[in-house]
């Protein structure tokens, strides 16, 4: 423990306590609270924001595009919903603790910024001790950044953004309604750079903002869909209007003469000027803690290492983006999405409460590219596994929002199957040569992932509702050598 | 849970069950006992014999060299000890668990077949059921065979043994006093194979039984020790009357013609016949009903993964041989040693009656070639690591027995550095070829192997009682750039 100078710091005793306010321990909150009515429960959290949902973050929100950042916003289905999981007045305050009440407080702005695991004991960054019985980490991932702009002069990094939480996204609002502003660079390939890029395409036109998406991928989305499918995407958002370089990465950067904008050299040798770049090159999960407390940091997978119920040690379970947990059936895991913090959180309230469940339901995930295309998916989803697609003819009812996309259903089955093996070297069952030719018929299907015949993962792309019969067929675990079998379980043209 | 036939099988129903008999699991006993005065405690163990210590097995027990396999033995220092830590008196009738009577039963002969974590319940081959409260699995490991030996006939294989237990060790006994026997073949160049074929060269002098050890190594305990001291105890070995044939290889197998011995074609070209094989080429953890449970198994150093605390899940534990465990100041490791199954059950032990203890103590081990030398070790002790050792002469009060070695002081200091770094890259205090000219001088010293700067294993070689100022220096994780450093910590000549 770090010496405290401070006089008289506050001291808190609470049976449950939950470092961070994220969405793992909003739902840890939920978890405790339906196992053990009468707890008493302290979430610490950094961020000066009650317990918020960062999913409209990249989508939603950027399409409502108000001038004034507001936290509410339309959902796909047409439902108003608030950011926030709860409102101020749900929380007690945090002298509840001194009482015999059940309720759940919060202590915003501060950091944890050492434990000490045989004591139960926290220190926080105002010198507040807080006391624990039951305690779960639950600090999620912070934005890496590149070494490029890291290194870069102060004047430089004016321009230069990360993108996690409600404060990145007020900036970002500031941005798109500023009259100054042409262009924005989004840096990333993944689930965020695509997302953002899309959303903000949209709503640039209507500002006089181009974006322009930078990656060192083939495709948007290159880590997680097959090629095929991540080709194509990058075309749905190259239609978006997002000016994509891909293949490439940044070389240097630096002010325009005027420090008005950035300047960025590419490795392509071209230059770009842009008013802001937004990163999106993937998190870090947040472990420093973890690391001062000697707890057990995986190696491969990075994040703090727990077992199958989410714990660490005695009285203590981690949850969310930065938990490594054994998953029985797919092995040693860490997930970075928001369902798994919604499913691992509950868990591990119900487990901080003494059910000593072990992890089995399996979350899902999905991304938007703009209203029309979405994807939803479970369990491991990495396109270095050898994959099988079954593909069906869209329709308008499979893409809500006009897809722009004119779909062919090639024969009379009106289903087919591709393989795609280009990173793994198994047998397929279409060809690569056939898999190009087809480019057209991908509006809507389902890809399975594949470890040792067995599905471990499922994309299901413009197909909605059947994530329960995608985990079932992970859960079984079942051997499939002939493909076929998996488009017959998945009849996605006879259900419409 | 596999379905049982047979009408009723017995159950029983204890707060504390533990799986395996062996050191780990007594040694929980031992834990359970002292922190929970009223336990009851059932041991369930595959092997027909009360718990007892293999290290004798291959030391004091064949050097005794009674016809008749006999249990107990006279230790180094002279001391008449049992193999058995307690005698049949010492437990109590398993029917005890119906009674409220404090105390620890066995229930031998029978293998735990199945477990479900979730109804905490076993299943024992003789289908018997057993429930639990708090269980520790201590199931050690199963020595590995050969492919050349395990895919040889039956009738070669009638000359080949494996050596874990009593049962292997009766199996010697008679080997060496019958008077067809000529010669024994050891394979493998580890501990087991090591001591073995030393005590098995001193003893078989007396029944003209002569003793080959084949390794593939380029020397004794090669993967411990630094090559200098490997190639040192290699002649030593030689001395005691061994037949080391190293850089080696079986390539295959068969009976001589009357089939009352085997001969081995070795990678050289050469031909062996010998009566019987020994083979000690390392054990496989026993995890295959962790498999069953689902539990995780260490892709890296096998075992069954538990956290700090030997934990594997609520209310299961994992200790000895079989535990893939985190130590939090060198990282994960498994152990397979004596006094790590004697710490490491105790904790588990510990743990099971409610201390939330993690693993601190660092477990230490020995191994003795023949009663004139020996060492003593802890922490990580590989010979991939760069090391460092510091030497100095022996006497005869470091090598109790007389060594046979006339080790030379050189230089007024005594003591001598000695880097080996022929498999690290780093920087070495003293070259290989002044190593090799220094051949005779170690006869006492010590060897710390070095990662990142910091020590995290130490070898005392014929220098006793340091092990709590060996463990202290590898706890502190100081960094260590100027060797001589290390040296003065242990002024091995000074305090003779
Ligand atoms: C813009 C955006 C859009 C996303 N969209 C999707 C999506 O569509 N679908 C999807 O599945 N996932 C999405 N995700 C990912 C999803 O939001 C995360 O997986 C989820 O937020 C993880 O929750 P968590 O509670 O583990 O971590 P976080 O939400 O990061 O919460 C951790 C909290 O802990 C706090 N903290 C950290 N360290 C300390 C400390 N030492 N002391 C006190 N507090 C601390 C942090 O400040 C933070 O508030 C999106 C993420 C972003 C950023
Ligand atoms: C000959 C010999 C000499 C040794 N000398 C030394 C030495 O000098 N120094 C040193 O440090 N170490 C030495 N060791 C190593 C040391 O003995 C082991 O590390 C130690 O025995 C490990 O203890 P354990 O309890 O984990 O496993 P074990 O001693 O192997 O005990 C495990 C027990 O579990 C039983 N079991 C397994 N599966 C089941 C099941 N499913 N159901 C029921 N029972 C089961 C096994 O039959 C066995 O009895 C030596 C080993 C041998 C074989
Ligand atoms: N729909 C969703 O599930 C969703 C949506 C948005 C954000 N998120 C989550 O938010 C977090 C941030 O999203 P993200 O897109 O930044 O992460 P990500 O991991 O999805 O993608 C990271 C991208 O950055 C690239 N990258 C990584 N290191 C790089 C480097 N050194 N140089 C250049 N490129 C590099 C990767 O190749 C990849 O394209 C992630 O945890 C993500 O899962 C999820
Ligand atoms: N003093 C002690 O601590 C001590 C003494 C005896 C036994 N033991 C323990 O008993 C167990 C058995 O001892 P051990 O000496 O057999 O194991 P070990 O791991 O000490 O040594 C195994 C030996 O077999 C060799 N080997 C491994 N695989 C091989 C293969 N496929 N072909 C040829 N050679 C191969 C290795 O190179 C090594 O020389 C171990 O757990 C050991 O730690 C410990």
């Amino acid at each position: 423990m770090e010496k405290i100078k401070k006089p008289k710091p506050s001291t808190y005793k609470a049976k449950y306590v939950v470092i961070g306010t994220g969405t793992a321990a909003f739902f840890a909150h939920r978890g405790i609270t339906e196992s053990d009515p009468d707890a008493q429960i302290l979430l610490i959290g950094e961020e000066d924001h009650l317990p918020y949902m960062r999913t409209p973050l990249s989508k939603e929100l950027v399409y409502a595009d108000n001038e004034q950042a507001e936290y509410s916003f339309t959902d796909w289905g047409g439902h108003q919903r608030s950011l926030f999981y709860e409102d101020a007045n749900f929380y007690k305050p945090v002298d509840f603790v001194n009482t015999s009440e059940p309720g759940t407080a919060l202590l915003l702005g501060r950091k944890v910024v050492d434990m000490n695991i045989h004591r139960k004991r926290l220190l926080l960054s105002d010198g507040t001790i807080v006391n624990y019985e039951k305690c779960l980490i639950a600090t999620g991932g912070t934005p890496k950044n590149l070494p490029v702009f890291e290194s870069a002069t102060g004047e430089v990094q004016q321009h230069v953004n990360l993108y996690r939480g409600i404060n990145d996204y007020d900036k970002l609002v500031k941005l798109v309604h500023s009259p100054s502003v042409d262009n924005l660079t989004i840096v990333g390939g993944g689930f965020l750079g695509s997302e953002l890029a899309v959303a903000l395409a949209h709503v640039g036109k209507k500002h006089g903002v181009t974006v322009t998406q930078i990656y060192k991928e083939g495709g948007n989305m290159a880590k997680v869909l097959p090629k095929y499918l991540s080709e194509w995407s990058t075309d749905k958002v190259k239609n978006e209007g997002v000016n994509i370089l891909s293949h490439t990465k940044i070389d240097s950067v630096k002010t325009t003469d005027d420090a008005s904008k950035i300047e960025l050299t590419l490795s392509s040798g071209e230059t770009l000027t842009t008013d802001q770049v937004i990163v999106a090159v993937g998190i870090e999960p947040n472990v420093e803690l973890a690391k001062k407390a000697r707890l057990e940091i995986d190696p491969i997978k990075g994040g703090i290492l727990v077992n199958a119920e989410l714990e660490a040690r005695s009285d203590l379970w981690v949850a969310g983006d930065v938990a490594s947990f054994y998953d029985v059936v797919l092995g040693r895991r860490r997930e970075e999405h928001h369902d798994h913090a919604v499913v691992s959180g509950r868990l591990a309230g119900e487990n901080m409460a003494g059910k000593q469940k072990y992890y089995t339901h399996r979350s899902m995930f999905w991304s938007d590219l703009g209203p029309d295309i979405g994807y939803e998916a479970i369990g491991i989803v990495d396109s270095k596994l050898p994959t099988v697609g079954v593909w069906a003819a869209a329709t308008a009812k499979d893409t809500p929002v006009g897809a722009g996309l004119t779909p062919e259903a090639r024969g009379s089955d009106e289903t087919s199957l591709v393989a795609d093996d280009s990173q793994s070297g198994v047998p397929a069952s279409v060809s690569n040569e056939s898999v190009t030719s087809n480019l057209n018929k991908y509006g809507k299907g389902v890809v399975f992932y594949m470890r040792d015949d067995a599905v471990v993962g499922v994309v299901l792309w413009n197909v909605f509702n059947k994530i329960p019969l995608a985990r079932k067929i992970i859960n079984s675990q079942k051997k499939f050598t002939d493909t076929t079998e998996l488009a017959r379980l998945f009849k996605i043209h006879s259900e419409e």
